[in-house]
């Protein structure tokens, strides 16, 4: 039980530091030392850096799953689950202002390293295209759902981007209620076919 | 003279390289390597990667100052400049589908860092983001000038993002064709104003 508890633990600090660092500055010994148990016990459970790595993208990958059902629990309309997503800018914007977002920030690192792990880092990003998919479906919005899903993340990524480059809250504050608005408009435009009995 | 074009081949390369691999993950001696010169040589013009790294950013500032000035010439209605800035996604795809937009993933990575240069870093998104907003004045939309550069600035970058995780080329092409009904919507919308003289 102790030894799941420390691997937990080293994962954590690992996913933290990989966020505020990036993956390549951050050294196998940074880990250890952040981590505070002696070396030993670090190496019993990780030989290598890359095997963090792919349990820290595991543990994102849980992490967002969970998220994901959460506002799908708490959001009664898919509109107002959409907003949970949009909202993240948000409820996240001084770490986001400090180390941008930590799956658009990581897919990136990882892909111009080539890294091995990098198609299972994207498949974070995945799970909210899909997620932000399913929600347009579930709004009545089939055709362009996936259209739609990559267009918010597309914007939420370069409000990361931007926030972290130019530190500006009143930037993020007023893309989001942008993104909201987006949103409103193409939930309310598909109503008058979808009650009219038009289209397909 | 010999110098000056060694020197310059150098940070050429060095630049091709961080964009490619990343700053963090491209060596000194990486550098050294791939220009294909003597060490002798080399380490007489750049004694450190924080050095190249500085020559690198002055660089691609004077490359953006004289692309933004030749998208100024060829195009005669600020509208068709901003057009050209949005195509960049387009023109330059091969390339960002690999490695990202060159600017947004420098400014990223080096405030990951927390690098000495990373301010000078984000000067390249405020070459654009003050281009940018120039063009909106011009455009007759002084008022929302710098929330429009940012808001295009944000949505070129999310794009650059998501071509390099999930390498689509429809999308880049969607969202450039969105971005440009955006902006002839904005143009549009300031005429009858304009026209009419209404408002302040």
């Amino acid at each position: 039980m102790k030894g799941k508890i420390t691997r937990k633990h080293i994962v954590e600090m690992a996913d933290r530091l990989f966020y505020q660092r990036g993956y390549e500055h951050t050294s196998l010994a940074d880990i250890a030392d952040f981590v505070q148990i002696s070396k030993g016990n670090f190496y019993y459970h990780f030989k290598s850096k890359d095997e963090i790595l792919a349990a820290v993208i595991q543990l994102r990958l849980e992490n967002t799953r969970n998220m994901l059902m959460q506002w799908e629990d708490e959001g009664e309309k898919p509109e107002d689950r959409i907003k949970s997503f949009i909202h993240i800018l948000i409820t996240n914007q001084v770490d986001i202002k400090m180390y941008g977002c930590p799956v658009g920030t990581l897919c990136t690192e990882l892909t111009k390293l080539n890294h091995a792990s990098k198609a299972e880092a994207n498949e974070l990003l995945t799970l909210f295209r899909t997620w932000l998919s399913r929600q347009f479906v579930l709004l009545g919005l089939e055709a362009d759902a996936d259209e739609l899903a990559l267009h918010l993340l597309a914007r939420s990524q370069g409000v990361a981007t931007l926030a972290q480059a130019f530190q500006d809250e009143e930037f993020i504050k007023h893309e989001v209620e942008q993104m909201c608005d987006w949103l409103s408009c193409k939930a309310s435009a598909r109503q008058p076919a979808h009650e009219t009995g038009v289209g397909p």
